[in-house]
């Protein structure tokens, strides 16, 4: 316990120049003791009982993970473990003798933050500022820009849900930004008005997530997202009838870097190849978001890394059991947006009644699932 | 996550009878694969690389805990899985070959109820009968005799603390009952006093942890009680300056079993040993309760089971570093009172600047802290 | 501020004895100077100005007034006051000098209870315990048997909401307990069941009222029932569709006491006049019954103190625009509900369409809304 | 009732030309009618008696009191009354007839507003963004500039606490900002510093109250600031033992006003009269503040207005019983700060052993407490 405290009281001071140190001496000091664990599995074969079973568990079971145990149970304990991984990860591919800590604490982490265990609070402008900066700080998809925008963020016709864990008060871990609409969006621009008209509206029927943010590096890999998305559509379904259709407005991170290197022969007339890879920054004709457009359609459903989709925000949605909706050019014109997406922006539908449907010739025949309208893209 | 969901709702269901068939199923189908096991052990051996590694921590680990953690995610799930080790536990001694299945499920629970995700909250007249009812139910050393009882006990000279876990909402996981008094109490019926005067009082100097009580007999084994002891003391010194002595008023409830049965030759006059023996009922003279108060001195410190006393209440107090302070005789009349501890109460005194000192030597030594008095009972 | 503490601190210690000293204290040495009225008149009708006219509001105003208000202003003084306008009701009648205190002391509370400072709070069994052995106390129609009872009565088929002033924490003014059924109900002893299936139904369209409790006899006059049901029924409507019919379950505690020294002539067939006053206690057969019904008919609709009903209840609930629908024999055989009501009960009917039409008809006219059915037993 | 309504939804959307008609009716058609008083003044001078008081009191109460109840019953109606005030006290001064309105509102207010309604919250980082954006919009001497600003002052080594009112949810009445220091400020700047090091201090003895704001000018003349003092000195000494000092940090709002045209031959040397008058923005030498501080100490303690300094500030605390403690010059080189008060702050000292013996002496014989070395000054 006093060895757990002192690391948490300490480690946060830490210098960035030390961590190297201290992970090391986890990767190593704290590692299993191969010796150990094979003499386990002999005395296991001649009997395998109870209790050789146990030696073995024991025995592949790295003192770290002890270590971090006593950690977890000292006031800020978890907090310090993860931001620990957080620093980790930054690490880790220069670094790869390190793996195995990486796989204890994320280990420990999915065990700790099961789904059992999180807690989903409305945010509002209600809300304690202690979370609401917070927010605005770990806003990943689309930057708010102080309070004021923040507001606007949480006015009448939105709403913000959080998965919090109770070892991490006033700290969320995952949080989506909604719209309530009357019809399902084609651009950002409008979602993000700080001047619209905010008062509830009789014919609100769609629900527009469109900002999804992890909140803690250190918590990569242990998914929250579609959780919340579940959890949230319950909710609001509860708040308020006559909402019926659940969809996303969400950019494709990866399109702009798959174009300016891909082989575009026969995806686009060879005089707009050209055009669709020039510099983010100029004018851009419709006929070319057009090119673009269809262009997203076949990188959408065509290109992939394994067998899903390469693009993540894809993985995420049709990985939940989305269905690829409609894809919009011109939708998002931030510099951002530009340079990730080539300025599109795409809906996937939650189709209640199809999720499970979609979710398991998803992954069980790699099979996306797509309108007909984004089908017909791609003839 | 439909497996675990339909197990959920269907396990508290479940009659008596079939229990026994569901946990056989448990511990024989969802078993490690020793084949498996012992495969990976041989591959590690060749290759002791991160992937063998996790392939051993991987085999080693029962699909039944797969299972729990699905159960675990669903609403309730935590709940169920707490009610199933309860009902576990009553048929573990007549069916040893569930114990992996035990194993399994402490382990997970340690895991899930580590301190870092407890909360301690105050329980007053104030909290949800919802909580408070609860309360009734679990007191297991001196009963709680509806709510006039409860509400004397948590009165303004009373203090109780639970913890609760995020997952059981509205149900303590342990609790403890507290005095605020002006001196070391000698006997039992004064704290219990429903007529007395609870208004606060200047004088209050000592604080009389009288009653303990785990709540999910599930949770057997997880030990929260002696983070409660340190955390209700932090929170009464931050409550009220002044406080300076912190003790509890205990039972000593294995005392009697033992006595009936104990070779005491030497320990007492050969003319008191039918009386100190004699059925609960009879009025008791007041020379025989000096023997079996120097009786009960020679079963704390003398009496062991291991290296430990024998005495389950004496274990957890010494073990958490309290001291041995008085025995007191006739000091709970009640016929549990008499029937477990032949009507001796026993005072343990957490003394802050040495807790850490006789915790220490308990455990590395075995030595029992005692007070002078009470080793004086000894000669 | 000194002596409206010190009233504070004193007053509920006051011997039932000296009170009387007190209030006659407040109703000489602390009233209105009648020749200040008349000089601050006689300069008014000199020079009507605002001045001359402030002179004279400040000259009606008993000096007492003040007194109240730095009372009300210290800790606990709101609950002084309502609780001494309690025991001033109490003494009233045999000592009418005291009346102008009483004037004055509910004029204070009609300006600080206005409606607009009340809170609504649904009480449920997560209330805090402190509150719920208040509601326990305070109900007066039909007894709460201790905490077993009350946790019955706030079933998840039950509802019972409270107002609150922030001046009496967790001191309820009036509750109203609320049966949800699938019909309107004939007999009270079905909805006080303890071993009733509590379990929400699909069929839910009736709300009953079944109980409105005044919880300070201090604050008698200060009306606030009518808002209660109004806010209530709101609440409702918001909580669950399918809420169609909103009713009360009523004794009629005037109609005994009518009946025992009515002139029955004409009224009842000559045969019953003595059995529909046969003492309570005596089977009642179901001829009887009938007769007593018709007889309440006739006493509700007909038997009038001033232009309205006799009996409170049918005042109350008339007066707020509801409509007599059903009368019940052998609804509540209590023995409360026989000394007072003759074992029967009604059915007042808030249809909310019509409250608006039947209050004014009701206290413009003095008519009395009710249903074909209850005015056939006048035939 | 529905008036009432009507009025609350369109009273803050009536354009600013259509309010003067509005209050116009209120002080015609709602006033008193002054033949009806004199006619129950003639009635109550033969027949003294409680009714014809009644009728009196009636009479004098002008009709609108009645329509201010009603507004006030329904949803946002108090909210809309302070409003409604707060327009009618700008356009007083320049239409006095509507004076007889304000004494209605007033006396309304006072009665409703009364201390024992108000509730004391803490004001911190935790509090709703609702709750903050009012803090930041309502401070009336130091202004907040934005939402760092207000997290600086909201931090671990500063306080603030608000009064609010059940029927005004998340709006403050009057809110006090304090800084917990161990030394007496002598300047304004440093406690306002963003980059300070706020860790809280062992040596903290010393509550500096550097800002206190009045939230709803429709309140004005109904006191809190006070009330808000006491209570908040009591919540700080119960929350830290320790505190020794209870001192403000305030500007001489009045001062510089007074300076430019009073006639200060005699309190200053011929040559710095134009010094210590030069328009704001100069530089300032020291030998010039050491006069601006002198005839500060002649204008607090030696101007008056009736019996009481002409100083508001000035008038407020040593109202409340405070003590002129140290004057500083160069202590506030805001615009506003010079503008107002010379570039001066002052320490009024809230000695809790003498409070009330200055506020009686203040009162009574309008004798200003100062301390020696600001008497000192006058020589």
């Amino acid at each position: 316990m006093a060895l757990g405290s002192e690391i948490t009281d300490s480690y946060l001071q830490l210098p960035e120049t030390e961590r190297m140190a201290f992970f090391n001496s986890l990767a190593i000091e704290f590692d299993v003791d191969s010796d150990q664990i094979l003499e386990a599995a002999r005395s296991y074969r001649d009997n395998p009982d109870l209790a050789h079973l146990s030696a073995i568990a024991h025995a592949v079971e790295a003192p770290r993970l002890k270590l971090f145990r006593r950690i977890n149970m000292v006031p800020n304990g978890t907090r310090t473990l993860v931001a620990m991984r957080g620093h980790l990860l930054q690490v880790l591919r220069a670094n790869p003798e390190l793996r195995a800590v990486d796989i204890d604490l994320k280990h420990l982490f999915i065990s700790w933050f099961n789904k059992g265990f999180l807690e989903l609070r409305r945010i509002d402008w209600s809300s304690p500022a202690r979370v609401l900066e917070k927010i605005i700080r770990y806003e990943a998809v689309h930057q708010i820009n102080g309070w004021d925008d923040l507001r606007s963020r949480l006015g009448e016709d939105r709403r913000c849900f959080a998965f919090f864990h109770p070892a991490l008060q006033n700290d969320p871990l995952v949080f989506v930004e909604i719209a309530l609409t009357d019809a399902v969006p084609e651009a950002l621009a409008p979602l993000l008005e700080l001047e619209r008209d905010m008062s509830p509206r009789k014919a609100v029927n769609t629900v527009v997530f469109y900002s999804i943010s992890n909140c803690h590096p250190g918590l990569a890999g242990i998914s929250f997202g579609n959780f919340l998305i579940k959890n949230v559509v319950e909710e609001l379904k509860k708040e308020k009838s006559g909402l019926k259709t659940f969809v996303t407005l969400s950019p494709v991170p990866g399109f702009r870097k798959w174009l300016v290197s891909a082989d575009l022969e026969g995806l686009v007339a060879d005089e707009l190849v050209e055009k669709v890879r020039q510099p983010v920054g100029r004018v851009v004709e419709s006929d070319v978001y057009d090119a673009l457009v269809k262009l997203c359609a076949h990188y959408l459903l065509k290109v992939k890394s394994g067998e899903l989709p390469k693009d993540p925000v894809a993985r995420f949605h049709l990985g939940n059991g989305a269905r690829l909706h409609r894809i919009h050019g011109a939708a998002d014109l931030s510099i951002k947006g530009r340079e990730q997406s080539g300025g599109i922006m795409v809906n996937y539908l939650y189709d209640l009644a199809k999720i499970e449907e979609y979710h398991e010739a998803y992954f069980d025949e790699g099979k996306i699932s797509a309108s007909r309208a984004v089908n017909r893209l791609l003839d």
